[in-house]
């Protein structure tokens, strides 16, 4: 059950002038659901994109990498649930190049300038055929206002699509910022997310859009985990059509920049959150905050510590303001020379640990009040520097376990 | 439902002589059971232990290092279940010595000669009248044969109790090793355990001792993971009577001692595999051999990302070969420059990833006969050197989201 997350009004979603999506029915993995999507961009448009940090990177992740290190144009995006093309070797690679010959052909383009992207079960070859048979479909449905069913379309145990929307004015020019995701399991994106695509019609060059994504990939995807366990085929891109009319952003010194920026984090953060909303077997979302830290590294450590941490995931799922579950996991956090003395926590706005020990003032009953919601912040303070951060994750239920031990069933 | 593990029977866990065991109903978190424990040790008994890593360690365990740092004669333990005396500040520090206090006036010794420990609930102050009022009753109860009762007193939600029993001969003098361990949640014990006593009669120096419970720990304990959570109160000691008749073993170079350190190993290890037979919720034991690494450090890192992944230990739980999530979870180890074409997996005597893709020979039917045992064996091949290492675990059910959300009601 997500976690007071409903699937985005499709009249929410902004179309982004030079971009249109498409979708089929592949039957990839199972019959009768939309499970390949197509992006078209127009010419000029800028891509960037941060990809998954582990050793298996998906063949799809492999040629994005190839693709965008020519620094060329982009000019389509082609996804697939249902099937990773993940520990598939040569053939794999073979498979997500093919995918690129085929869509080039389609839409006129060169095949370095698709970006391919895969989502589903590991270990299996991509039925080929299926996409090839598809693909006329996907192209025929091209449309600039199908966001929402692009975003379903990438779905996999995904129980709500994702997409949001922002608008802002860069010298007097209206830009949008459209983003969709996908993502409730084995995630916990390192420097990337699950599978996001962001558009703006904003122009940006290629070297401010590369730095670009890397920000907002921090302060939006790279904040958000469900189980801890990193995916192969994370992929996050961010697409600059340029078609808004607005002059091209050329340089990070740009005074345009910080709200483009903020309108990008916004779509991006709303996106991670729903991610986190709809986490396996969520029954609620919860928001770690760590403020006091040396450094940034120190604070994320500790707050993906106790937003990982199965003990205290389930006492959250249960209610149960489990006190020194929280401690337990501030600790393992590997702060060097932590002064527990110092530290502080809150749930909510109850005190539950003033320098390191139970608050005085703490009521079990208080506690137990904060807990229930299907919303709730833990702030931790670690009292001894400046750094802060904020992760969204989930509890662990039930449901979780019962969907994880039924994958593949 | 512990994994093949019985109670020990009490004739198999051997007295070692100089060591005497007490235990009582102090009510200290529920009525009814047996859950303070004395050991009483003879004079010259030499004591090393090793504890949590965790930044909040318990009281409990910063009395424990103190008394040890004076480098003097150990003569006795205290270890209550019900209460981990955690996040307790310095009320927590007074009512540890204040223990101390007590059991070494009961039994004629200084404080610092003895060692307290604490296991259950975190963030409660220890309730000091019921641990004094039933002191005396574990005076009296002191005897060489109560290992198996020893062991039971100091269970939390260890549903077994956990004992074993070694001899060895040293140059014709036949030597002693008995053991308990107790703990099956908040358990990835960090160069230490849960609660964990192994005493032998053999003599070993202060120094030879030290390093010694350092190693043990390494090949037993610190290669145990139920939930990757590593507690505030882990603590496991090597005592050494040396009431055997034995000439000490006063340095490393001496010959006996590879036969000693065979003995506590065998002993340690035993109760570490019995930790995660019972480890909360377990339906399955799980074996995760790595070889083929780097060094210690990246095999171990590989371990147990895998015996930690939630997606892989529900997959061990619904017996489901999900081979995408092993390469998953290798993947995500954070090995620096893993080549993943020479990674190789088999789960049993199945060979299921060859070259980092599934084995040609891979049949479902094949995965899923090894999957369904209550034991399973993974191993994985890095393919870029000689380092080794086990760990074991236990897999990820609803009881475990059951015992844990429920914990405290």
């Amino acid at each position: 059950m997500p976690v007071n997350l409903s699937p985005p009004d499709p009249a929410s979603l902004s179309p982004v002038a030079g971009v249109e999506l498409g979708f089929a029915e592949a039957g990839i993995r199972k019959a009768g659901r939309r499970d390949l999507m197509l992006v078209r961009l127009a010419p000029g448009t800028r891509v960037a994109g941060v990809f998954t940090q582990n050793s298996f990177a998906a063949a799809p992740v492999q040629v994005c990498r190839e693709h965008l290190a020519l620094d060329g144009e982009v000019r389509a995006l082609v996804v697939n649930a249902g099937n990773a093309n993940c520990g598939t070797g040569e053939r794999g690679l073979a498979d997500a190049r093919l995918s690129c010959d085929w869509v080039a052909s389609e839409i006129g383009c060169k095949p370095s300038e698709v970006l391919p992207f895969s989502t589903g079960v590991i270990l299996e070859p991509l039925p080929m055929p299926r996409i090839q048979a598809a693909l006329p479909a996907c192209v025929a449905s091209l449309g600039a206002d199908h966001w929402a069913q692009a975003a379903a379309a990438i779905m996999t145990t995904d129980t709500v699509p994702k997409g949001a929307s922002a608008k802002v004015t860069l010298d007097g020019v209206p830009v949008t910022v459209t983003g969709i995701a996908k993502g409730v399991g084995m995630l916990q994106p390192n420097m990337a997310t699950m599978l996001a695509y962001l558009a703006t019609d904003a122009a940006v060059s290629g070297p401010v859009l590369k730095a670009l994504v890397k920000r907002v990939a921090d302060r939006s995807f790279n904040r958000v985990t469900v189980d801890g366990d990193t995916s192969t085929n994370d992929s996050f891109v961010l697409m600059a059509t340029g078609q808004s009319g607005a002059a091209p952003i050329a340089t990070d010194a740009d005074p345009r920049l910080a709200a483009l920026e903020g309108a990008l984090v916004d779509v991006a953060a709303r996106l991670a959150q729903a991610i986190a909303r709809d986490g396996e077997g969520a029954t609620k979302f919860i928001t770690v905050d760590v403020c006091g830290g040396s450094d940034e590294a120190e604070v994320l450590r500790v707050a993906r510590g106790v937003a990982n941490s199965p003990l205290v995931k389930t006492a959250l799922f249960a209610s149960d303001p489990n006190l020194g579950r929280l401690l337990m996991a501030i600790g393992n956090a590997g702060v060097a020379g932590l002064d527990t003395s110092r530290v502080q926590v809150s749930l909510g706005d109850v005190k539950v640990i003033v320098d390191g020990g139970r608050a005085a003032s703490y009521r079990e009953e208080d506690g137990a009040r904060v807990m229930k919601p299907a919303e709730i912040t833990i702030l931790i303070d670690l009292g001894r520097g400046s750094a802060a951060t904020t992760v969204w994750t989930c509890d662990f239920s039930y449901d979780y376990v019962k969907i994880n031990a039924e994958y593949r069933t």
